[in-house]
């Protein structure tokens, strides 16, 4: 560890952002120095102590507009003295994404829990990788359950040899949540609707519901897995996917509501669609059987996909998940028979922060 | 990353030092260089490659005994020419764990799968902190859950100020098979000694069932748990365990069988208390619940225990578990009412192997 601080800039200042101040701010003894803040409509860069009590009105005091180029300008003076300089961004933008290259060849560590970037069109995936293998270090543990060891388990499990045959999960709060409610294994139960609407209530979905319901943010995270299996000594049959839009994703918005623009109509509207879900959810319950939203990533066949799929009221998806929680399943050939689990809360501000400030420090 | 290579020295052949050799030897692109490995009965210091199709007749023809006196001079120049030096203990030996003070002074880096030193007396365990503070680094991952991320999600949790309330968890594999297959909810089933004689016929058992029925296994892994939250700022109620034999544990060994010297004689006698284990399982049964072995680190109240204990057929550890799994259950603040879960096969010499490299590969 280097006796000069470790600069620390933050682009993000949203809930997790702002956990995420509050965090770094707070460690007992602390290697890193908080230099610059950036909102999306200021940007704060100083060599003032930035302090947990003032910080929010510091940001708001400075005179400067967000701009990355300016930003990147100064971090590069301050490299130049030779000090270890961490950008976190915290937004989940394109925009800022598309900056990493170039902090990275710089020699700026990037780390994120923004998706954008890994699950994006694989030229910025690539590029990354590149900047990364000479430059900063780049880690992005948060875009995959959050504060839960996701990224970290894979990559131990891959750099150590070991051979992922399949990884299987419920990915997303949102859909765990909207899944545990609506199908418990019993043929009846409250309608889809009433469920997504309740959960669009209590925030647990995005304001517009079409935007979890799609599988997208499943399909983002599938990529960023899968990418990680594909770059190893044993890719299986893991296709390069050229982006997220690559992964075999099944909506769960009815066709006829697709392209709705807000979330009050989509809301009104789902109603007419529930006896579709309702006898989706017999069916199953005629089996035995739980309707899940989960993501796999077959290594042996090469196929990643996301959506609906049915699993036995026996199994971990449907005795143990609760909540909106995440629960990951790995299968391997070390662990054999009986996968890896790990579960827990996969989204908020806190455990989001969490996994963020994790990787903070573990680059120093 | 030094362009030299990094020396591992590894203590310990057996079934995990074995594999764990295998892993190194095996990495695609490797950093290491394996200089040095030492059995019960012969050690080899060399610079001609150790390969994995020729370390075991290297090793078998050196001429040199175990000393490791010889092996920490031998270690001592290397370091002096400024290559970094990683020993890896893979032995269950209190004498190597003594060595650790001195190596990590010397600034070697010392990583193993030995609970002797972290949850044996305060004094070698902070012996080691204070000179892992300024000299090598210190991981031990893989004592507690082998292979599954579970000290370094504890250490995190802690580093980034969350609050652990709780920890509990079926941290023995043995125990875990036993009571998976004497206790499933129903009011009858197999014997409690006919089960622990297949366990211990399938290997999964010491050869003397009584070295896992006495539960000190489950005590060190709570000790090592319990100390890294007790060292932490948020140390709760968590006393200083003195070491292992102060976690409050509640013995299997019926004390008509304490102090039987061999395995063969205990299995031969257990039936005798058949009935005894079976009334607890109708009495959990009656309730709805099951009997699990299980560690709790209460950190509120600052108790730690092992023993049996009951749980609803509907909790994680009835419905999820199964063959000789952990499962571990993290309460925090952070995490809320539902806790982080990591669950998995917990023992068996490749995924405690894994764990080792894993830790190898996070000092460099």
């Amino acid at each position: 560890m280097s006796a000069l601080p470790v600069y620390v800039a933050v682009v993000g200042v949203g809930l997790v952002g702002s956990e995420f101040i509050n965090q770094l701010l707070s460690l007992p003894i602390s290697p890193f120095e908080l230099v610059s803040l950036t909102s999306s409509t200021r940007s704060l860069f100083t060599h003032d102590p930035i302090t947990i009590s003032t910080w929010k009105s510091q940001l708001e005091g400075a005179k400067d507009r967000p701009d990355l180029e300016k930003l990147t300008e100064r971090l590069s003076v301050l490299l130049a003295s030779s000090h270890r300089i961490i950008l976190v961004d915290n937004t989940s933008s394109d925009d800022v994404a598309a900056f990493y290259p170039k902090w990275l060849k710089a020699g700026i560590s990037v780390i994120t829990p923004n998706k954008k970037a890994f699950s994006g069109d694989v030229e910025l995936y690539e590029q990354i990788l590149e900047s990364s293998q000479s430059g900063g270090r780049f880690l992005n543990e948060s875009t995959v359950g959050a504060g839960l060891p996701v990224l970290s388990t894979l990559k131990d499990l891959v750099a150590t040899g070991d051979k992922v045959t399949k990884i299987e999960g419920v990915f997303s709060g949102t859909m765990s949540y909207i899944f545990n409610e609506f199908s418990t294994g019993k043929p009846d139960g409250p309608t889809f609707s009433s469920v997504v609407k309740v959960a669009r209530e209590k925030g647990y979905t995005e304001p517009r519901p079409a935007d979890d319901l799609n599988g997208f943010d499943v399909a983002r995270k599938l990529t960023i897995l899968s990418r990680i299996i594909a770059h190893s000594p044993s890719p299986g049959g893991l296709p390069r996917l050229q982006s997220f839009k690559s992964v075999q994703t099944t909506s769960l918005i009815p066709a006829e509501l697709e392209g709705i623009p807000t979330g009050d109509e989509f809301i009104a509207r789902l109603p007419e669609f529930d006896e579709r879900f309702a006898k989706m959810r017999a069916d199953a319950s005629a089996d035995g059987q739980v309707l899940r939203f989960v993501g796999v990533v077959d290594v042996v066949t090469g196929q990643v996909r996301a959506g609906l799929e049915r699993y036995p009221t026996s199994h971990p998806f449907a005795t143990s998940l609760g909540g909106s929680d995440n629960i990951i399943m790995f299968h391997t050939e070390r662990y054999g028979a009986r996968p890896l689990i790990i579960q827990g809360a996969g989204a908020g501000a806190a455990v989001t922060a969490m996994g963020v400030m994790s990787d903070l420090l573990r680059v120093i």
